[in-house]
Parts: C-alpha cells; structure tokens; sequence
C-alpha cells in the first residue's frame, strides 16, 4: 500500500464543483469512480482545494492510498484511460504515507480571466468572464496590491467552518495582459481561502475599473471599517485553481 | 426589405455542423430559429461555408434578407439574445441585394490549432488536437509550401457536386507558433475547398512530421501521380473557419 499524489485537470462547466455529492455529478465522484474501476477499495479521497460549480482546475492536488503493482506511470495511464472527457490527470507520482493535499498545502494560487468584448463570444465563455467596457490595467493592480499582506478578509468570504479565522496571508495578487489584446487575468497565491474569496477580490476590483467602487471602499473592507460583505461574485467559469504548491 | 451581411462566431462541439438537417442541432436551424423569434420570415439563410459536425467558426458568413424597422446594431442584440450561448453574432451590416455570401467570397481562410502533450488536456481538448510525439514547425512548413498554388486536390476531398471539378487555388498556407509553447497552428486560405479538405492536409503534414509520410508523397499526391484518398483524418475539434473574404 502506497500514497499517490496526483494533479489533476478539469474542465469544470458539467461538474457541481469538486467534492462529492448525492446526486450531483462531481469531480470527486469521477476520479472515486475511475479509481474503483482500476482496484481502489478506498473510502474516499483526499483533495487539496474545493472548487465551486463551474470552476476549472489547472492544478488541482488530490492523494489516495493503493496497492498498485505496476510502474507509477501506468496509474497515470489507467487513470486517463477511466477518467471522462472532461477530467484528466497530469502528473501521478508516489508520496510520504503523511502526504495530505490539503493540510500540507503552503500556498495555492488561482487564475481568474477575463476579455473584453461587448458581445458574447462563443469560443471564449467557456474559460472566461466577458467584461465590458474594459479595464484599465494600471488600476486594477493599484486595487491588488491592497490585497498582498495579512488581513482579515471576512468581507471577502465566508470561512469553511462557522465562526472560524477569516485571517488569510496572500503572498502575491496581480494582474497581467492575456495571450490576445482583449484579455487579461488576476492572479493571486495566498496561504488559504474564504468561500468565494477569490470571485469577490475579482469583483470588487473589477467595480473599481468600472468606477463604481473605489480604493478606498476596497480598504475600508480590508481594515473592517465597512460592514458586511462585498456584494456581488464574479462568474465561476473565468476561475482556475491553477498550483497547489508543498515545502 | 434589405439583405443584411452577418459575422458568426461557434463553438461547433454540441452541433451536427452548420447545414440544415432533419432532426439533427445544426447552426443553421439555431440561427433561423433565432430569426423568426424576431419576426423573420424568410424560408432559409444563405451561408458562405458548410462546416462538418465538431468543427467552430471564428468567422462564418451569413446573409438574409429581413423587414428590420430598427438599427442595425438592434438587429446584432437581438440575434445575440435569442441565440443559444453556443453560438453568437460579432457584426451585421446592410449588404447589396445582390450579395451572396457563398458566391461573392473570393477567399476563406481555416486555422487548425494542435498542442504537443502525451496526456489529454481538458482545458484545450474542446479547441485543439492533442498530438504526441511533437512536430518540428520547420519540416511542417516546407509540406505547406508544398500546398500553396493551384493543384488538382483530388486526393484531399470529393467536391461537393459528385464529378466536379477538383482543381482549388491555395494562396498561403503555413505553421505558426500558438500563444504557448506547445501549441501550434495551421492556417490556410484558398478560393474554395473539397470535402474534408483541411482536415486531409492537417492530416499528411503531421503524418509527415512523425516520419509516416514523406515530402515525396505529398508531392505525388498534389500531381495525382498517386492513387486514392489520403488516408486518415485529422479530428474537427482543432478546426476553426477563420475568415472568409469579399472583393
């Protein structure tokens, strides 16, 4: 019996987000499935990060326990070869019997995108949030760079756990031009997330560049001078959990 | 009554292609069922180029002929908002009377994306053909300088017409680096094209590529000193009609 760490891939548009559910199609039921159809007699999987409903994953971090007897390699294979269109496994390899995806986690970082167009764009709404009229650059990484640093985000987003920390350290928030003219993305690495953090630091910023929110609004809801939560979540499809980074 | 020029874009994944069919989801039955929600009452759209089931467009041209009392730019709102989200409408103009956007095109332009990775992606399956070992974009261009000119396509595809003529004029044709570093892309652009025509020639320059074909065969082919179809089809999914272009 070993510990196999595994990153995984997913399209999340089908998908009633990551954990498992009754009744619903998720990640965690595709990948439990897949693993049962190679030998798995687990229980359950362990999971690095929850994703919402339609969020995707570029490097999501799961780990299991098997007694798998050929090359790591064709787990990797095994496992794509089970695994539906829309979910697939980039790297498997073997972990410390303690290796857990979620408590040994330093960092996760997620990637949000966006374009800027005033009609619908069939080639991109899967992966993206159409925003118009566009955004200036300069201003959004003014509003990141509030961001950076410890504080309370508990106008950003709920804690997993009632009445739990809503004290988080985000490492690195930013923004960058995209591959085309009419796209960018928000990057951000932080320790740990709120419910929802991510999609309300997008949509406060992007409120900001619309001029109908401003810096100080974004700071006050830093500092906790202003009451309540942030309204409004950006759509999940722009969100990717992108790297899920270890000591 | 005025003929209006519209510009579609799609994601082709969950269409039986752009023609009309019986009982079939196609493009075309979407955009007439759109129209007629706006009073439209023509009895078909006139569409510069049939796609196959799977394939997208970035740029299909279509043209009818509507009683519409309200700007033109109305007319793309309202078509965006009746459309299904898997297909939208990026521009509309008042066009000739005359204009047929089939007829009056002097030239279309495909692109055919690929990326280089032994496991599935499904972030990019949706938009692009995985293909493992890579390809050297140099020994990919000299086969598409192969293509450019008029030659006699037979190998390529049927025409549309059973018996008819097969000769097409290409007038560029070559591989591009794609916006990461594993992807790649072909584009071509020629008055007109047989049957599975760009599929056939994504098809042998990567066969080539992997050592499977030879420069020679391909030329062979295109002198129709060689029998037959070329065998094997590249898949829709990494095909995209790109442009197509009016005097």
């Amino acid at each position: 019996m070993a510990r196999y760490k595994v990153i995984l891939k997913y399209d999340g548009s089908a998908f009633h987000g990551m954990q498992r559910q009754e009744n619903a199609r998720t990640v965690q039921g595709e990948v439990e499935n897949s693993l049962r159809q190679i030998g798995w007699d687990g229980r359950s999987i362990m999971v690095a990060g929850r994703t919402d409903s339609g969020v995707h994953a570029f490097g999501q971090v799961i780990a299991f326990d098997m007694d798998w007897k050929h090359p790591v390699e064709n787990l990797l294979k095994a496992l794509n070869a089970t695994l539906p269109d829309d979910t697939a496994v980039s790297s498997v390899e073997e972990a410390g019997i303690e290796f857990h995806p979620r408590f040994d986690a330093v960092a996760r970082t997620y990637r949000y995108q966006i374009y800027f167009q005033s009609q619908r764009d069939p080639l991109r709404d899967r992966f993206a949030w159409r925003v118009w009229p566009d955004l200036d650059l300069e201003i959004l990484n003014e509003a990141a760079s509030c961001l950076v640093g410890e504080h309370d985000f508990a106008a950003f987003g709920a804690p997993l756990k009632e009445g739990g920390p809503t004290i988080r350290f985000v490492d690195q928030a930013g923004w960058k031009q995209g591959s085309q003219s009419d796209e960018i993305y928000f990057e951000v690495t932080a320790n740990a997330y709120l419910y929802h953090m991510v999609r309300r630091m997008v949509m406060i910023q992007v409120d900001i560049g619309h001029g109908k929110q401003d810096l100080a609004a974004l700071k006050a809801y830093l500092a906790r001078k202003r009451e309540g939560m942030i309204q409004g979540l950006a759509p999940p499809q722009g969100l990717f959990l992108q790297e899920v980074r270890y000591e």
